[in-house]
């Protein structure tokens, strides 16, 4: 959801985008085919994905076998590092995003993080995102030949998911395109469980919108 | 052989090393056998080895079919940017290596980068050494706890290929194990082919030192 609307917010500021995807070992391929409806919908200039295997390297919920917490109150949310945190997942990304940016010639990465649902996520901290350019600066041959430096822009950053909701219907961007869920239920009749800390707080953004999130939940 | 001669840094400083390889797209998988034997014979703790595909982002001789180039005078190494520059690679590998570390609790990531004959990429300088950990930093949960800082360890940095040659003797590190070619040729009867810039340069390491490499080259 959160990465849709970016893709919105970089056509609507002029860019033109390419979209990058991960299969970083996540348990759940089925966010990928939601990448690829998104970025065609969103006019994605183009749409890559790469393999990245961080499930060789574990530690989370997310690509190992240590179970998703379901129906945590919401007053849990956010506080502390939760199982689902995928060590330097964000880093991982941008790097990538970056040696990408460098074959196009493009100079501006964005990013769907954000700061206040963020879940407890070190890596979606404006701090992080601050010293990524700064290491963007110096990590490029453009940059190293004192060329053009990188720009890491991040618009949702200090935006709640009900304000992300009420953003999305501004910039025409179908959030029943998207896919939010940490562990999805099996079948094609539902598309999300309603009860992971991802479900929860995409459910609240829905709810404080005045919304209702068009896709199908098992519960 | 500078990742080789960096475990046996390691090592000898007291650390107990875990060892990481990538498989990111190079053309020649021959480097992560020779990763293997040096990982085993350097004392490894543990080796792993992650897929990263940067060949689906393009851009270098290394990963594409863009050709390695031969032959070129001594006097052109490390002027400019070469075409076997894999865009944002030792960010890529950094970013897998902390999320690792963080998954083992470690706090040093020890990294065989050279900036004297470093070829001329962007990468390999202080400066983005320092860059990098300044994000580690920021970018994991042990970092936004107020936990230990990692630190980006580079013993190499300020050696020539001579010298780390001669350190290799000192720390009974086999730099007959190790693979440096970027070209190799096909069959098992020679390892390196002896004209391409990383062929060139360890070759002219070894000169230096007065020493002589323990490899089979085609010429």
């Amino acid at each position: 959801m959160d990465s849709a609307v970016t893709l919105h917010e970089a056509r609507a500021a002029g860019f033109s985008p390419y979209a990058l995807s991960f299969r970083y070992g996540q348990r759940h391929a089925v966010e990928l085919e939601a990448a690829r409806r998104v970025a065609r919908a969103g006019g994605a200039v183009e749409h890559r994905t790469v393999q990245v295997d961080l499930s060789a390297i574990g530690g989370s919920a997310l690509t190992d076998e240590i179970s998703v917490p379901r129906d945590r109150p919401e007053a849990e949310l956010g506080v502390g590092v939760p199982v689902t945190y995928v060590p330097a997942r964000n880093t991982v990304f941008l790097a990538v995003a970056l040696g990408w940016a460098e074959v196009l010639g493009a100079r501006d990465l964005f990013l769907g993080v954000n700061a206040l649902d963020y879940s407890g996520y070190p890596d979606c901290r404006p701090a992080f995102l601050e010293a990524f350019e700064r290491l963007a600066a110096v990590a490029t041959a453009a940059g190293a030949e004192g060329g053009v430096r990188v720009r890491v822009r991040a618009p949702l950053l200090e935006m709640t998911k009900a304000q992300i909701v009420l953003r999305a219907e501004e910039l025409g961007c179908d959030l029943g395109l998207t896919h939010t869920c940490y562990d999805p239920p099996a079948g094609p009749a539902v598309q999300a469980c309603g009860r992971c800390d991802a479900c929860t707080l995409r459910l609240r953004g829905f709810r404080e919108a005045g919304r209702t999130d068009p896709l199908a939940y098992a519960r």
